[in-house]
């Protein structure tokens, strides 16, 4: 953990170092996952059976062992308590109702000219969603990633996910079954992915792929780019916490090292007014690490990337925030929307004392699924758009062409397209033009 | 050109060939761009100069003089003619208003329990805008790349334009100077998107990029994609035309044609109820090719990618539009709204025979830079969202985390995410929960 302050000599320094540090080491899978990709292109279900008994260590009788059935959902849903199915529910209703709230409208504009312009908003056929399996296997991940789609009107959703050594996770099922996935296959990894984008002889291809996976995942869904769409590769994760002298250093404590848990590349930076505050947060934080089950992880994460930034006041602050563009950000000061109000660069942003951070990873609405890395300077959250697609029209009366077509006719034959340029002329019956 | 019939026998397997065939070869320029990129990282505005010289044939004394200046802008535009002045001013008018009516609004959402969500768009501080120099700048597509920008609200809008042996494209500029482009540099190829990406010491970095450009843009492009947004890549372009037997042939047929004389990997396809049509348009398109400046190009394009397609009605039509999900989509029967209404998948349509593609490349308002090669099934023309992003954000009561905290408990704790539920748990006054 860095302790910084910007009356410090040598701040900006510092700062741009903590700005460039680089939290993960991505490993070389190209080739591997170019090998994988090409085996399920051409071998297709047999393919997707061999590589799961060799990455998963099991194997169904034939392909349509790899589909989760009605009967299993059922099961796995009836096995989970149901104070869990209910919280899942209450989630599920949440992020349904924040993002049918982003729903666009069609645009449709006449002008005077006897010209009108439209944007028609619809949704994409049909989305694979990838979700990780063995111990991160996070059924609030599915709710994040399938819900948008359902909001947005995909018809398909065909949901993705290993079962290391045939083990399903049942509340990731009853997640899916609630988020209105269509298809669930026990398929994960590279393979995974290959099928979702080029079909098998079971599964049907997707239009866009969704979801967070490991490296293979990550660099299988760079590689049939193109193919399909994707959603953005997410990095590590972070969080900054602003926080005036009022606020209790335990929570923020605490609200810290829930992004410093996810894992040791995680980053949680607190910016506050406060030295004495900051020094108050640097002590719960290590009284909260002699209880937290996950301390090795969160106090790894907390000692390689942790930081406390005692800034003059908020106009630095702010300044500070906008440099790091973080994924989530925290505003417990006591004025906080007049604050978040001068930020422009985050991902999600938690507002005043009684919104940790962890109550919009589950239950309040918005998505979970943000950028990470300074990348929420150009980047935005999962949502209803990443399911959309435009398709903008135009339509004209005669007299439209004949007010605008000449322009256009000038334009095209100042760039040497002649017959762009024709197809407008012949129209106004200029011959050749 | 291919002849197909929906009735003929074989037809299924000739119209997948027809989707599959891969239209473009890429380049394998990975490894020298990867070069380039690292020399401009090092070497910075002396890179750039260097790699300029060698590129462009053409170097200025120093690093200020690759950013062109007002007084070059205002010399380009008085040479320029005023008729194409005004044409460029007439379609960036069109093009500011229909971009304006995409601006989304912001969504804030009161539930009764005492929490308060939002969703806060904002724009991308910097954005560069790649121009093709050479035979291929285009003034059009200067006006298409940085009105959108502009129209989001962006405040510095650079824009990187190769001027090989030195030489400027005069409409290129007064397109830029119109536009609301706030710098303009005579940089090119990979080494202006690395230059635009990580900053030199004359560039500041940008935060996205947009435009199109050949093998070595768009793998540079791919390069700096994680450090910078950017828009998508684009493939070569195609246009779908659907015409009923009430059309003019001729005009068909140069519509075609416009589309082919792009590049020869460029693709025109006709789909109509009418063999008689059919025909008719095939003497057509021979017939303009024997006087088209760009015959040759037109010629190659249309004798390798061409395709007449005859179906028997037009839920056969549309549904074959589905699948090749085009880039341009001209919409040429007796009722033309009711026909696009039955397609999902477009970049952009054109709705009647008064509407030829070319109104829309340059004066009636929609982007023209679409979705290419089938991706306008999951991706969209280029629009403000690409220079926008969101943040959500939430506020609670006390009551509100009363209300929802305990639901996100128990989901942390079934995720094993012990730090997220003592971050609430805390708040609830349970302890350590």
């Amino acid at each position: 953990m860095i302790r910084l302050s910007t009356t410090q000599s040598g701040f900006e320094a510092e700062f741009r170092a903590l700005l460039d540090q680089a939290r993960e080491t991505t490993a070389q899978v190209d080739a591997a996952v170019a090998s994988i990709i090409a085996e399920v292109r051409k071998g297709r279900d047999a393919a997707l059976l061999d590589l799961t008994a060799r990455f998963d260590r099991w194997q169904p009788e034939g392909a349509a062992g790899l589909r989760v059935s009605a009967a299993e959902i059922d099961a796995a849903r009836a096995r989970c308590a149901p104070e869990l199915l209910d919280a899942l529910d209450l989630a599920a209703t949440r992020i349904e109702r924040f993002h049918a709230a982003q729903l666009p409208n069609d645009v449709e504009l006449d002008d005077t000219l006897g010209l009108t312009l439209g944007m028609r908003w619809g949704a994409v056929d049909a989305v694979g969603i990838y979700v990780p399996g063995g111990k991160a296997a996070y059924p609030s991940s599915v709710l994040m990633n399938a819900v948008p789609a359902a909001v947005a009107g995909v018809q398909r959703i065909a949901m993705a996910v290993p079962t290391p050594d045939g083990v399903l996770n049942d509340l990731v099922l009853a997640a899916a079954h609630r988020a209105g996935v269509t298809e669930i296959w026990r398929i994960g990894g590279a393979q995974a992915i290959a099928a979702l984008a080029w079909g098998t002889e079971s599964i049907a291809p997707v239009d866009r792929i969704a979801g967070p996976g490991n490296a293979y995942v990550a660099e299988a869904k760079r590689q049939v780019f193109g193919r399909v769409g994707i959603d953005s590769i997410a990095g590590p994760s972070e969080v900054v916490v602003l926080a005036d002298a009022s606020q209790n250093p335990s929570l923020i404590a605490i609200d810290l090292l829930a992004q410093a848990e996810h894992d040791e590349s995680a980053q949680a930076i607190l910016i506050t007014t406060s030295a004495q505050m900051a020094h108050a947060v640097e002590h719960a934080v290590a009284e909260h690490l002699t209880t937290l089950p996950r301390s090795a992880i969160a106090g790894a994460s907390w000692e390689k990337h942790g930081a406390i930034i005692v800034v003059r006041d908020w106009e630095e602050g702010a300044a500070l925030v906008d440099r790091l563009a973080p994924e989530h950000l925290e505003v417990m000061v006591a004025e906080p929307q007049a604050l978040f109000a001068r930020i422009r660069h985050a991902g999600a942003a938690f507002l005043g004392a009684n919104c940790p951070e962890a109550l919009g990873d589950y239950v309040a609405g918005p998505n979970h699924v943000l950028p990470t890395g300074r990348t929420a300077r150009f980047a935005s959250g999962l949502s209803v758009f990443d399911f959309l697609k435009r398709t903008t029209w135009i339509s004209a009366e005669r007299r439209g062409l004949d007010a605008i077509g000449p322009a256009a006719v000038a334009l095209a034959e100042a760039e040497g397209l002649s017959a762009h340029a024709r197809s407008i002329a012949l129209r106004l019956g200029q011959g050749a033009g």
